[in-house]
């Protein structure tokens, strides 16, 4: 049996407008979720907040639709103006322990780390899951460094006691391997947002995680 | 007799680290508060979340020292995390209503209007003053469009019962017209950032606008 959260961590969906092209963003997110995303993650970085927060609107209404969760990536502030029900932080964003400070209880605080000795600082902070990668070199994702494959996955989820999700290059065909380390589930960009049958390539990524 | 957000508002210090160059920034924002500066705002484009977090510690350090106000441009999450006294937001930025609902109260909002009707609903959505501009055509902000003028940023002034502050181009010369128009005080960036003598220029800045 699995806790709550790291069920709806089977799957992130991470947004990306461009790479959903020619499609809507909207359309793209909305085949996610009907196929059984369990979260959705915005990112949309370097759009202003206005934005964001415009386009969250959307996603917010269909995520609540589905009964899914909804983080925001790094704008912390979005997200309180969403009422999303978290936030993902990385290394250059607002450290753990202030956003802890900043939000109501039971809101949702992930934090990208590749190495244990990050992800158990970010436990210590208040994080509630760990995102760990890029498992896979990937190309949505520039400033990634190199990649850290299922080893070093495996080797950040033995040393926290929260979910850790494995994210970078990740897809339909790797996801039973990402299932190995015991890692809760993965996150994706564009094997979702680029895919050209979005909903088969969530149960595909979704498959090896399934909840007993 | 003026308000008290109004009397901090008669020179807001906008923060801009290459402008300071080479001097620190800290040095800058050292000497303008012991010149009597006001009001600091803490807007650093582009910087990660992270690093305004930790220069606007420092930061904050030194404003809750001369007992001034510190407002923080964009993002509300850094402005939270900070415990600053408020936040700046512009066009792009989160709307004034969605900040309002995120923030404790007693929390400063101000917003960008360069017009009396966007003046008039930042207000009615809780804005607590308002940065008007460009009054003066300027560099450091290459978005600002055209500027209004003295006339423009009267129209501003007139049409809201809120603090209105000048912005764009204000310089210790301008600042006695400037206070002509009914604005409470002006913000700068470059005028003290760039100053060669900064403390000077904050005594220049401020002089129209002492308050009875």
């Amino acid at each position: 049996m699995i806790g709550r959260l790291a069920r709806s961590l089977r799957l992130v969906v991470i947004t990306d407008r461009a790479l959903a092209e020619p499609r809507g963003l909207l359309d793209v997110v909305r085949l996610a979720l009907a196929a059984g995303a369990p979260c959705v993650q915005l990112r949309n970085k370097g759009e202003p907040a206005r934005e964001l927060l415009a386009i969250g609107r959307d996603i917010r209404a269909l995520v609540r639709e589905a009964g899914a969760l909804l983080v925001v990536n790094d704008r912390l502030d979005v997200a309180l103006a969403l009422e999303a029900d978290g936030v993902h932080v990385g290394p250059d964003d607002l450290p753990v322990s202030a956003v802890r400070t900043a939000v109501p209880p039971g809101f949702v605080v992930g934090r990208s780390a590749d190495e244990p000795e990050v992800a158990r600082r970010a436990v210590d902070d208040g994080a509630d899951y760990i995102g760990c990668g890029t498992v896979y070199p990937t190309s949505t994702k520039r400033d990634a460094g190199s990649a850290i494959g299922l080893q070093g996955l495996r080797r950040v989820v033995e040393a926290v006691d929260v979910p850790v999700v494995g994210i970078g290059g990740i897809t339909v065909e790797r996801a039973s391997d990402v299932a190995t380390t015991g890692a809760v589930g993965v996150a994706v960009v564009g094997a979702v947002m680029a895919s050209a049958a979005p909903a088969e390539a969530v149960r595909g990524l979704l498959s090896p995680f399934q909840a007993a």
